[in-house]
């Protein structure tokens, strides 16, 4: 089954918005094992709308719409979808009802265009709106069924999720399984190269990969009569991927995070986390804050910008930063030794680097970044050259010292490491 | 001049990423006058690929692609746009030379699938990459031009900024100029109310609101003969929008982010800044720390996201933790108290709040928020309520702290907010 997806809003095209809702469909459809080839997106005009309807109608069997369903005259893609297919618009009288509802309960007044919004095509299946007053619809034409979405992600994702994936479930014929394994400290042409018999041979399951900052993910997805024969073709692929990067996988579950592996692992493990960050000035303790349940293992952060905070804070030596200068290997050492003392955390992890786009030198240039890792007193330090702009150069040093933290747990914790490779991550 | 935007990518159609990059090529065209009417996604598929690519190319002038021009098989973009425009591919010795010193300074290995990516399209223009391996291009065919930009944002943003606006500048006939009016603190439905009337009247200058976590852009763009007329047709709207907003508004410059205009602040005045983050872990700092020149004025930071180390290095009471709790407008006062003192800093800032999922209670609800500013002494407390999910909440409070930190600066340093004024904004 294919389906394609048409955003209607002047909005998108003019860049006010992110078209969230194509993502969010998209990521739905693939999911359900439904194909997806072409998104579009077209302002609110008729003649453009149908011409792409037009198109989409003839490739897909599910046309998927979202916006155009509003009250005012601008809005259009329910007359243009009905034209397209030759239905008549008819009053529908619960959704009418629910709209009169929904005004009476705000205390807001109804305008003649609001009744617009409960006209569905006949014979249409309607999706009653409980967050706002444009109804869903699903109907089917000649060859292609179409499904009209209001576009304010508050009234499309609930819809989507409790009637639209119902219907597409119960009309659809095959299952789907999808995995993804999350790789970090290797770049993507690397593991392409690595998985290059494997994508060279893939067919069912698929094999696609995907550049993260700092990461490659690697989705392997089968289709078969059902879910458990997908998960059974998936499996074995999935191994070999885990053979190949061992412990550079840091998850298989899509909606792991590397943050959320370091704290995992943190965790598991009974330790507690300090950093000290000066190029990244406070970035990577962010992204390990995101993850819920972090106040478990996360004890304080210095962003020590300054030398004087270096030495004051963490207790960098004067001579340390006279004779080798704040960017270097005995600076995050010092760093890091010293906010793992001062907190008295078992994990420290410190940054320390030229974001630039000034201060780099030809021996120091911009993106020379060093980052120590401190695990139970035993430390690592770790020469990086990252490139981009300084926003770029300062979370490719935040996605390095996640991986280095890992790396170094991993490697202090065998029973950690073993378990990992056991159980295949 | 039309132009169209096909943003080439499984992982978008995947729903794996949300499309960033056409609403960034979006906006963008918009600033130039360039009329979008379409926007479409296709996967790395030479044949799907090539049928939008000729669709589009009979509708418009100008056809910008993203993504597809990785070292893989898959990447087949620029081979798929060259067959179309009848054009063989050449290898461009620049753009391989920079290949390999990027690789050679990276102390990368290179793979033969890399020098790939120095082959253009003859008679293209190269659009050379500082940010990453893959050349952009303009390729310039019957009727249509191509341009060719890497996928990953961190490479489009600076390609398309520096080398594609410059070029579609040259080329397009009409002048065009546009100012950006940036305002923080007020929400994007109020914006637009209050300037619904130079909404519904816009013609030329066109007036665009554009919502950003707590902040709102205006864009007023004019198109004429000349620059100069152009520039003289935006000005009296600016200057009315100035008039409505006053100093909410902190730039009129596209590129001056809220956080610069807090360091810019804090330069000219000669100040030094500290901050102590509990629920947003290092989100603010490094805000603020990702502005060129931040080192001139932050001191240092703590992420104080347990209660002992809020004890420990911000000298809050045990008492207040005890009575008030840690999100309380007490905590956050003595927060902000404890880390200007300790730092010896003329400004900090403090961030106390519960970011959830969980922790939430119908008295203090996930979203609470607490954020304090002190000026030389002077304290500030502001309590919020932020909606959404963990991230969210925590991006809102960022914007929220900077905002604050802002607004307490300009009542603070009368001369500041003087100047400011006077000077329009």
């Amino acid at each position: 089954m294919k389906a394609e997806i048409i955003c209607v809003g002047t909005e998108i095209l003019m860049g006010n918005i992110v078209n969230t809702n194509a993502a969010y469909i998209s990521a739905g459809l693939a999911g359900l094992g439904i194909s997806c080839y072409y998104q579009s997106v077209v302002g609110d005009n008729d003649a453009r709308l149908k011409e792409v309807f037009d198109e989409s109608s003839k490739r897909a069997d599910i046309v998927i719409l979202s916006g155009g369903l509003g009250p005012t005259e601008d809005d259009l893609t329910k007359e243009t979808v009905s034209r397209a297919l030759n239905k008549k618009l008819i009053l529908d009288d619960k959704a009418w009802k629910q709209i009169q509802k929904f005004f009476e309960k705000r205390n807001l007044k109804l305008t003649d265009n609001n009744k617009k919004q409960a006209y569905v095509p006949e014979g249409a299946k309607v999706l009653y709106n409980k967050n706002g007053t444009a109804p869903g619809i699903i109907v089917e034409g000649e060859g292609v069924t179409a499904i009209l979405l209001p576009g304010p992600p508050g009234e499309l994702i609930p819809m989507w999720d409790n009637q639209v994936v119902p219907y597409l479930r119960s009309i659809s014929g095959e299952c789907f399984y999808s995995e993804m394994v999350k790789i970090c400290g290797s770049g993507e042409s690397f593991v392409e190269t690595d998985l290059k018999d494997l994508i060279d041979a893939q067919d069912n399951p698929t094999i696609a990969t995907y550049a993260k900052t700092g990461e490659v993910h690697v989705r392997v997805t089968a289709k078969a009569g059902s879910e458990k024969e997908a998960h059974k073709l998936v499996k074995p692929v999935v191994k070999e991927i885990k053979k190949r990067f061992g412990s550079k996988i840091f998850t298989t579950d899509e909606s792991v995070t590397l943050e959320a592996s370091v704290i995992q692992l943190l965790f598991e493990n009974g330790l507690t986390l300090a950093a000290a960050e000066s190029l990244t000035g406070g970035m990577t303790m962010s992204r390990l804050i995101n993850v819920p349940g972090a106040s478990n293992v996360v004890k304080m952060g210095f962003v020590t910008y300054s030398n004087k905070s270096k030495r004051k804070a963490l207790g960098v030596k004067r001579s340390t930063l006279e004779k080798f200068g704040s960017v270097s290997e005995q600076c995050a050492k010092e760093m890091v030794k010293g906010c793992a003392s001062a907190v008295k955390a078992d994990v420290a992890v410190s940054l320390t680097g030229i974001a630039g786009p000034d201060g780099g030198t030809d021996e120091k240039p911009v993106g020379l970044t060093y980052i120590g890792v401190s695990v139970l007193g035993s430390i690592k330090v770790k020469k990086y050259l990252f490139s981009g702009e300084r926003e770029k150069i300062r979370e490719s040093a935040t996605a390095a010292a996640l991986t280095l933290l890992r790396q170094c747990l991993l490697e202090s914790l065998p029973g950690a490491a073993g378990e990992d490779t056991e159980s295949g991550v």
